[in-house]
């Protein structure tokens, strides 16, 4: 008998993202009271309690110039998050702050602290209007903006990402880009473009990263990513041919892992073989590897 | 022995988007010649040739003022399309010369149309820098704006949706919008969120709309949907309990179809029966539910 697997990491936020009162001001307003509870938030660092959990204070707590955004309800209470002055800077592997309350923190907190940062980041990188260029306005407790001077109306991104396994004779391709730490592989993705469905950009993706053409795309699992804001779209597909043509613009290298190497990786945890560190369990790349190891033999 | 079924719309185009040169300038440069062909756009309307195909013309074609996307290869060709003056004002569903030129294009070119109209209307709609105001400038043929002043880059948005078959005792669940056609049904469908996995943003969603917990949800299907970008990821989940709960500020009416209303509503084609007018052919929920009457029995 095995352990339950653990959940793909920020998923089973405890949240309830009470839809119906965003749209109504009144109703909003009225959440604003002194029950509800500000996410401790520094910048974009989550604020951590004694135990290791999220900290969270009271409105009162909030810069009164801040803008904030309505998360939902939690255990009853109106939850809100605070739009930091400035978006991410640079990529989310360099922040180390971010890195270490993401190793601490609980399922569930991890995917409260998750949705609430693509928002806020979102906010802090939007504060003006695409279409004329004149500073909006935050509406909807935050899940939309609108422009004051020629009505636009903006909501929240979620850019699709399609990663993939990509299978052949019983092995993995696995790929590594430059800024991976040492010896560490993972599945191979990209961004869905406009006009492709989730098995045309998978396709499309392995080709131009590997030089491999696929079949028999189908899909595995999805996370939720929040640097700043993908929809991960794990899929499975099978190559036709083996013979590997690597963009060394995207990847610094790419090769087919056989099974034994991947469970000895996944047995060595985050130190990893000689040839493989496994990708973390925070990474949807790590379900998808260890669903193939066992569920596909 | 059955037919093979229709293509998923707005899936298939033979366009090689031919990442590798969308980054290297003078490569881009070398694209844009006398062989290279544009798409005719009329605003966001597809021009059409007598034999009903999308029309193409050729470079000299174009506004020289107008700014260009390069859509890729066909058949070795260079492929542009110009963007608007104007992006899309107003639902899709309103655009009467836009549905005849949906309704007589081959998959292929529907497919490269799809893509081409929501890459040109989102350009046309984000002229300005989001995080600063300032005006943005295209770039990557088409694939990037750059902001002079900032230096934010943006990209091409493409939003993924959910929507989902509903299943209860061999009964599917479907609802109505108001400006839906009369009797005319179809699956619920919703963005997904930021923090929200696949499977969570659907059952959030059913939730919303008709107060239904739903259970085992599992991806079917995916498409691009251009008005204006939408993934839209179908999915088939069941209901814990029959009851609804019709929000209704989203839905006009939603209930439960059996088997056999929606195998004469599908038989009776654009018209439909009495109590239920099908999905048309080019929307996802139509390939939803036939996979669901000739699969799931």
């Amino acid at each position: 008998m095995t352990s339950a697997p653990p959940a793909i990491a920020f998923t089973g936020s405890p949240l309830d993202r009470a839809d119906h009162l965003r749209a109504d001001p009144d109703a909003l307003a009225g959440q604003m009271n002194w029950r509800a509870r500000l996410l401790k938030l520094d910048g974009l660092t989550p604020g951590m309690d004694d135990g290791g959990a999220l900290a969270w204070g009271t409105l009162a707590d909030c810069d009164p110039d801040a803008e904030l955004v309505f998360l939902g309800l939690m255990e009853g209470k109106p939850c809100f998050a605070p739009v930091p002055a400035e978006g991410a800077e640079g990529p989310a592997y360099a922040q180390p702050q971010v890195w270490q309350a993401i190793n601490l923190l609980s399922e569930q907190d991890l995917a409260t602290y998750g949705g609430a940062r693509s928002l806020v980041d979102w906010h802090a990188r939007h504060r003006f209007c695409a279409r004329c260029g004149a500073a909006t306005e935050i509406a909807k407790g935050g899940w939309q903006r609108d422009c004051p001077s020629c009505d636009a109306q903006h909501f929240p991104r979620t850019d699709p990402v399609t990663i993939m396994l990509v299978e052949h004779e019983g092995k993995l391709l696995l790929g590594r880009q430059p800024k991976f730490p040492p010896r560490t592989y993972s599945a191979l993705a990209g961004f869905v473009e406009p006009g492709e469905s989730i098995e045309e950009a998978v396709a499309r993706e392995v080709k131009e990263e590997a030089g491999v053409s696929v079949r028999d795309v189908r899909y595995v699992a999805s996370q939720p990513w929040p640097f700043p804001s993908q929809l991960m779209i794990g899929c499975h597909a099978h190559a036709v041919d083996p013979a590997l043509t690597i963009d060394e613009t995207e990847l610094e290298d790419a090769r087919w892992f056989t099974r034994v190497e991947l469970e000895e990786a996944r047995a060595a945890g985050s130190e990893g073989t000689e040839t493989l560190v496994f990708p973390r369990s925070v990474a949807i790349a790590h379900h998808l590897v260890t669903w193939w190891l066992e569920h596909d033999s």
